[in-house]
């Protein structure tokens, strides 16, 4: 109850949460090489293969930042935020070569997959894109009761366009909202580690803050 | 003293410091319109009302964001982040109309010229982007002596690539630069309104952090 009304979650919510991991740790930790070539490699998914060899344009073996960025695209066709992209590669690319492997992809692949399901379950006017109650209805079901001021800021600054003082404000788009999700975790469980005894305030220092803020997404 | 070795400006440093204002108010508060139409308006300055209506490509009399995304490209010529738009939008859209009239242009364009400036000073090896020493200089030459760690964090997060374990980390582009700037600064001084004693330690509750954290560019 210490955090009052509002506050990070207590419990989870939603039946099939979204994976927002962060940080260097994957799905995938094994460093095992995907055979490359043509021909499916032994035990791969045949079909995450032929994904795998779409998106890897240059047939290297691996997908290079600028081939993901190629791939990546919201529902609106827009590409998705070099800030997004790089946030997947920190999550995904487990052995820091700069490149996602087929091992790699796969992780991605799902991570992608399952918040694409989690969009279009929250997304429930069909706009393509997040607006307000969306967005307060995905972060209640992730555990994140946050103040309609907060949902107001998140709304602002993850949106897809300035927020104009005419129309309605603009929605997030698929990968915006991804980052929007992962951030608000990230920033909650630092919050979180600090605040020890659990009372919703915690106390830290210039170089903690900066720390803090400069690791989220 | 009391934010130890590092920690935010305690004096102005370097001598044309950036204009890096964030918030709702710009460099022009006159809400005054500019006269519209292919002639030069009264009084205008005939080489800024050039460029004007070079970006101004359907000739509205008013910039939409889509016409600045299109005009604001890097050295590189890769185009600005969406989050750098909208951080401009938010400074010089003054009349929150969601567009950029010649007013609020002359702003913008002075921002944008001076900030070329700072990069282009703090670009010691012209190689069109800032690496960590030049990163470090400037950030100190604006008051902001922030520790290797911290610096590294701005560095990895501004990026305009993810960084991977191998090769040179890769340097931030111009508009990300502006955009690293505008957010220590804004952070800081958030930071120092909270630490209303001064000693570099505030105490504060998950609300005021998250807004805050969410209410920098
Ligand atoms: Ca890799
Ligand atoms: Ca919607
Ligand atoms: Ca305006
Ligand atoms: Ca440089």
């Amino acid at each position: 109850m210490s955090y009052g009304q509002y506050g990070p979650p207590r419990h989870q919510g939603y039946a099939a949460p979204p994976p927002p991991t962060y940080g260097n740790q994957g799905y995938y930790q094994q460093q095992q090489q995907a055979r490359q070539g043509p021909q499916v490699p032994a035990g791969a998914d045949p079909q995450l293969w032929s994904y795998f060899t779409a998106v890897d344009a240059d047939r290297s073996g691996a997908i290079s930042v600028t081939e993901l960025q190629q791939a990546l695209v919201n529902g609106n066709w827009s590409k998705f935020d070099l800030d997004t992209v790089k946030m997947l590669m920190s999550i995904f690319d487990t052995d820091r070569s700069g490149t996602i492997n087929f091992t790699e992809f796969a992780g991605l692949w799902k991570y992608i997959s399952d918040w694409q399901n989690v969009f279009r379950h929250f997304d429930r006017d069909r706009s393509g894109s997040i607006e307000g109650r969306e967005l307060a209805e995905a972060l209640r079901s992730f555990g994140y009761n946050l103040s309609p001021p907060l949902l107001a800021l998140i709304e602002a600054k993850y949106a897809s366009e300035p927020v104009s003082g005419y129309g309605p404000p603009p929605g997030i788009t698929f990968d915006r909202f991804v980052r929007a999700c992962v951030a608000v975790k990230t920033l909650t469980e630092a919050f979180q580690r600090v605040d020890t005894d659990r009372d919703g305030w915690v106390q830290i220092n210039y170089e903690q803050f900066m720390s803090i803020v400069l690791s989220a997404p």
